[in-house]
C-alpha cells in the first residue's frame, strides 16, 4: 500500500492511496482525513486502506492523475522525528568536521537527536536557507513511521511498531553543526525542515525489498543531474530500524506518528566522487569531502549554493522510484 | 482567559474554557475540540473563546466544577516543545554536573534543546522512570505556546506570536545527562515525558504579572510537603521570551503550537535547603546540591526516589496558583 499527503489549504493536507505504479490516486477521505489520524487508529482503519489500495491496482477505482508537486511530507508536521546514526560509516566519516569526542559510545548504542517536527517539508519544497554560506548539505535517509511504542520495547515490539517507511533529505547546515554540538544541547540551528519523498509503503507491500528491519535498495542522489551516489540501505547499517526504536524507547514511551530516521546512508569504499555509472558514491556532501581530503588533502566538492538542485529517490529493481522522487531547489530567504 | 484540556480518550483531548478562580468549567467544543485546532486559527477563534471565558466568569454560564485530575497537558501532543535557557545561574551552578564547556556561546544567545513534544504528562499524571537510580529531577519552568513564527522573525514578531503562557516540569534523569551530552547529539535519554500545569493563559489575561516578556510571579515548588523554592521568574531572566523565539528561529520557522521552555527559573543566591518560608530556595535538584557541595563540600539534598511527590505552582497577588497545579509522584515502571 502507498499513502500520500495532498496539500488541501489545511496544515495536516489530505491523505490519498497512490497506485503501486505512482501514476494515480484516490482519495481516502471517506475512511480518515488525514495520515497521522489513520496512524492514531491503523489497527481498525488499515483494512479499509488496503482494501482502497487494491481496488486502485486493480482498476476497479480509476482515481485521477498523481502529480509529485502537489504532495507535502506525509506528515506535514508530526509530533516526533527522531534521526538515528545506523550507519557507522557516516560517523566515521564525518567524526573529525564535527568535533564529536566520544568515538566508543557511537559503536554500542546508535546515537539518535531529536529533531524538529512541526514544518516537515514536502518532496517539491524548496530548502530555504537564510544564508547563503552556512555550508549547506542534505543527507539522504531512510525514514519510517511507528505506532505507539511503550518505553522498554523489546527489538520485537518496536520491529512491529514499523507502519510505514519512505526516504527523507536530513537538510544540514554544516557551518552551525559545530557551535550546535560545542554547546552541548545538541543539534538545533544546524538542522531546518526535514524533506521527505511524495509516498510512504507499508513494509509488507516492499516485498523482499524490506527485510532485517532494512530498506534494501540503492538511494540514488543527484546533483544538478550529475549522480552524487547511489549506496545500498541495507548495507553497512551497523543499527537496524529495531535497533533505533528500541533505543530511542529506553527512557520513553512513544506516539503513534513518530519517525525515525536511519542517519545518513553510507557504504563503505574509498572511491571519491565523480561516481561511476556503477559506483556507490556518497548521500552527503561532507562524506565526500572527507575522502577527498584523505586524497588530494583537500576537499573539492563544493556545498550547495542557491540554484542548486537535490534529487533523492530509492531506485526499485525495475528502475524506478519506488516512493517517487524528493526533488528540491535551494532558495535564499 | 484560562483554558484547559480534558481527558477524553482522544489523543487530544477536549478544550475547555476554565473561570479566573479555577472552579469551574465549560466546555468549549461548539468552537473548536482541541487546543491544537485553537491555535491553528487563533485569530478566528479567539473572539468566541474570549466571549465564553466572560460568560462563565460573569456566572452567564453555569459550567461544571473544575477538576485538576481531569486535566491532561494544555498540549497532550505537541508539534514542538523547545526548552531555552533564560537563567544563566541555572547554567552556572549546573555546569560542573554537566561537563558542558563553552561557557562563552551561552551568554552571548541562548541556548535552545530540541524537546520530544509527543507525549506531554498532565498536571497530576506519575513520574514514571524506568530505572530507580538515575538521579530522577524536576526543573520548574515557565512555558509559552505560540502561533507561527517566521523564519528569521523580530524580537517584535517573537513577542507578537505569544499565545499562552504556563508552568511545566521538565524531568530530567540527571544521570543519564553526562552521556547525552558527551555524546555530542544533544539531549535525549536525559529528557523524558515534560508535566504541564493544568491551565494555560492569554499574556493579556495575566495583567502586570506579564510584563517585558517574562511572567513576574513566584513559582513555588513543594518537594513531599516542604518547601524547596519559590524563585521569582520575572527576576535574573536573562534571555526572555522573546529573545529565546527569534533565537529558535534563526534558521526556521516555527509552526502554530510551539511550546518554548524557560529553562529551570533560578534566581541567585547562596543560601543552601531548607528553604525558610519567606526564602528563595531552587527550582530543581541539582541547583540545591551544587550549593551544598560549595558550603558543605557534598551535596546532602537525594534526587527524588519512587514514591516522592513534587508539587509545582506559580502564585497570583492572592497566594493562589494562577495556571492550577503540578502535583505528581514518582513511579517505577
Amino acid at each position: 500500500m502507498k499513502l500520500a499527503t495532498l496539500r488541501n489549504g489545511r496544515p495536516d493536507g489530505q491523505l490519498v492511496v497512490v497506485s503501486r505504479d505512482l501514476t494515480r490516486y484516490v482519495s481516502a477521505s471517506r475512511i480518515v482525513p488525514n495520515l497521522q489520524a489513520a496512524l492514531d487508529e491503523w489497527k481498525a482503519l488499515y483494512p479499509a486502506l488496503s482494501a482502497l489500495a487494491a481496488e486502485l491496482d486493480a482498476g476497479a477505482v480509476a482515481g485521477q492523475p498523481f502529480d509529485p508537486d502537489m504532495a507535502a511530507a506525509p506528515l506535514p508536521r508530526a509530533y516526533q522525528w527522531i534521526d538515528g546514526a545506523g550507519y557507522l560509516s557516516h560517523l566515521e566519516r564525518v567524526r573529525s568536521l564535527k568535533g564529536s569526542k566520544n568515538a566508543e559510545l557511537q559503536t554500542s548504542r546508535p546515537l539518535l537527536y531529536q529533531g524538529g517536527s512541526d514544518s516537515l517539508s514536502g518532496p517539491t519544497d524548496a530548502i530555504t536557507v537564510p544564508e547563503a554560506d552556512l555550508a549547506l548539505d542534505f543527507e539522504a535517509e531512510v525514514a519510517v513511521i511507528t505506532g505507539p511504542v511503550p518505553m522498554r520495547a523489546t527489538r520485537e515490539q518496536a520491529a512491529a511498531a514499523i507502519r510505514l517507511v519512505t526516504v527523507c533529505n536530513d537538510v544540514s547546515l554544516r557551518k552551525l553543526v559545530v557551535d550546535d554540538l560545542q554547546n552541548g544541547f545538541g543539534f538545533f540551528h544546524a538542522k531546518p525542515s526535514t524533506s521527505f519523498a511524495p509516498v510512504v509503503m507499508t513494509p509488507e507491500s516492499l516485498g523482499d525489498a524490506w527485510r532485517d528491519n532494512r530498506l534494501h535498495l540503492p538511494v540514488r542522489v543527484q546533483i544538478n543531474d550529475a549522480l552524487f551516489g547511489q549506496p545500498n540501505a541495507g548495507i553497512d547499517m551497523h543499527f537496524d530500524f529495531a535497533a533505533l526504536i528500541v533505543e530511542a524507547a529506553r527512557t520513553r514511551k512513544l506516539a503513534a506518528g513518530t519517525i525515525i530516521g536511519s542517519g545518513t546512508i553510507s557504504n563503505r569504499h574509498d572511491e571519491p566522487l565523480p561516481t561511476r555509472r556503477d559506483g556507490i558514491g556518497f548521500a552527503c556532501i561532507a562524506e565526500a569531502r572527507t575522502v577527498e581530503k584523505l586524497k588530494y588533502g583537500r576537499a573539492r566538492t563544493p556545498f550547495l549554493k542557491p540554484g542548486d538542485q537535490v534529487r533523492i529517490a530509492a531506485i526499485g529493481p525495475d528502475g524506478q522510484p519506488v516512493f517517487g522522487e524528493i526533488d528540491q531547489r535551494v532558495v535564499l530567504l
